[in-house]
């Protein structure tokens, strides 16, 4: 009890404006931009801005959302004036294998987002440290790191690198880039929690656990708390909102797909095709099944794909779906998805939702 | 509330000593024997024999299991009282693709065991209508059926099929036969229930969906709760249990293990080595990675790799763990589990210890 009262009290102190459970929108890679990471902080939630590959665009983004959160709403004020340094309510993910620290860190010395979320390193987490070192340096340590990973030896080896804030646990069911092979959160959540418990016997020492992969509505939310996770990431969910920055076709395939388990595939084709190059070792993305990947899958050569992907693109939103070839990353989670909701509204029924299965009327039935 | 009520009465009537959660052991092939299986249900669950991939022995089985109930347990009768017809409180499973119904029938009609368990026909789940309606005439209904599924599509083809009693939602993340692509119960499970009430709007009409996979400790058993499952089923944590006929060497490699999604891999060659044929198109097994697929990864013919499995037998206990070869079969939950536990206890603590995270002094603190 103490022990979970002590690591709740850390989110709620590291992130003041945030309810309960707490809900993240994932920093998708082109997707998740300002407008989507603003409304999910907006409504008590922790969005988070793609940086993505590169760094390169970092100060506009964070201008923007700087922007965004000021326009006309006197109750959620950016903290700038005179005296006090800013602090954005928003977080900003990294692909650190190709991401650039060097060109970040101004941004984060001007902006200090809430939280910062490292994937992927080249070699291993050691790489991390000088992001962590640099980035708890250039803010005073204001924004918190976060680290996602899909192993316990991956959760072990980054506490022991940096002491992240957070480990967020994605299971193997998650859309987009994550670990080839793996457990869901079923397993990985718990597991986690043991060693980290193990590590950092103290919990004010201790990186809080959230939990991604497979999640799409409240039933997941109150699930992964059930597991032990302090909080919940989603995706594919916020794919499926007016803020996010996606094609009407990639969304119009997030509605119609169902049986996530069978209609997605992890593979890395849908990479290839696109030019994406040098992800580490071990990585792949999961993708609803298109003809990229039945072709594949049927011994086409990748440089004849890639031509087909490039002629595919021409065909805009009619390129998606199950007939197009134009890649969708999904996760399992994509058949609980039937209508475009606003992220707020999703971020809000998540809570609502989680907190009736969890405390309320829809507690299960014994 | 109106329908979870009516779903857990269901669940009372048809295993009057069953307590709530549900927790059911699996019909581990070879593993789940009837010492196994009475142990469970004594202790308020529902034990599983494996009867696997043929019906030779099933009298045999029922039998022992009929004497075990007896044994020196005024508190567990069997209703086997003149003129009362008997009503064994286990279930049998058969793996469907291999077993045979018609030598299998007589036993049912003599022994009444409380549920059967139908796993992978081999064309279509129309293949089980015979063995459904076959079963409940044998038994006047008094059989439950349940049948396995591993996807949101298998569900509703079993539910138009024959109507089962219970579908057991099985996550990728499960130790031995599965289909070879899926998801974890954190998607499966809502959506299977969501498609379940399109299908059987009225309640008692409607099939109990039970969680299976990745399931290890009360933690799981709480998560799969809250998504919305009835009951859980375990498998990997039962081998860890004296009851489990299993030998000393793979009981060791169970409790060795640790961080099972990097750890145990899903493979076909694991069948392969052992003469095992036949399984339907898309299934394999998850065990854990030992030479025999790590020789199997890097070319080894099968025939050779069979020959090396032969000799392997010889070394007995020796022949388990990541440097044997002898198959390991476990779910990615191996890592949960740290010492062997009777089946009893095993249980009792799964119920309690869920309860508490749900109910009681282990609520999530938000």
């Amino acid at each position: 009890m103490h022990f979970v009262d002590a690591l709740q009290n850390k989110i709620r102190a590291n992130y003041p404006w945030a309810a309960s459970p707490l809900i993240v929108s994932a920093p998708m890679a082109k997707v998740a931009m300002p407008k989507l990471a603003v409304a999910v902080s907006r409504a008590g939630g922790l969005g988070f801005i793609a940086a993505g590959y590169h760094s390169d665009h970092l100060e506009d983004l964070l201008e923007e959302a700087e922007d965004l959160f000021q326009e006309g709403l006197p109750d959620t004020p950016v903290e700038s004036e005179k005296g006090v340094p800013k602090f954005l309510r928003i977080g900003v993910g990294f692909i650190t294998w190709s991401a650039s620290l060097e060109k970040a860190l101004p941004s984060f010395s001007r902006y200090c987002p809430a939280a910062v979320w490292l994937f992927a390193p080249p070699k291993g987490f050691q790489d991390l440290i000088p992001w962590a070192t640099k980035i708890r340096e250039a803010t005073a340590l204001r924004t918190k790191i976060w680290v996602q990973v899909g192993s316990v030896s991956d959760a072990v080896e980054v506490v022991n690198a940096i002491d992240p804030d957070v480990i967020v646990v994605q299971g193997l069911d998650a859309g987009g880039h994550s670990l080839a092979r793996g457990a869901s959160i079923v397993s990985l959540v718990p597991e986690i929690n043991d060693k980290l418990r193990e590590l950092r016997p103290y919990p004010q020492k201790r990186a809080d656990v959230l939990a991604a992969g497979a999640i799409s509505d409240s039933r997941g939310v109150a699930g992964a708390m059930a597991l032990g996770a302090q909080g919940c990431v989603l995706g594919t969910r916020f794919l499926a909102s007016p803020e996010s920055m996606i094609a009407y076709g990639y969304q119009k395939a997030i509605l119609d797909a169902s049986d996530g388990g069978i209609t997605t595939v992890r593979t890395k084709i849908y990479d290839k095709v696109r030019d994406i190059h040098g992800w580490p070792e071990g990585y792949d993305g999961r993708g609803l099944i298109n003809k990229t990947f039945l072709d594949h899958l049927g011994g086409l050569s990748e440089i004849k794909n890639r031509e087909l992907y490039r002629e595919e693109l021409n065909r805009g939103d009619e390129g998606y779906g199950p007939n197009g070839r134009l890649t969708t990353y999904a996760g399992t989670g994509v058949g609980l998805i039937k209508e475009v909701i606003s992220a707020g509204d999703i971020v809000k029924s998540l809570r609502e939702g989680a907190r009736n299965i969890l405390f309320g009327q829809h507690q299960p039935k014994l």
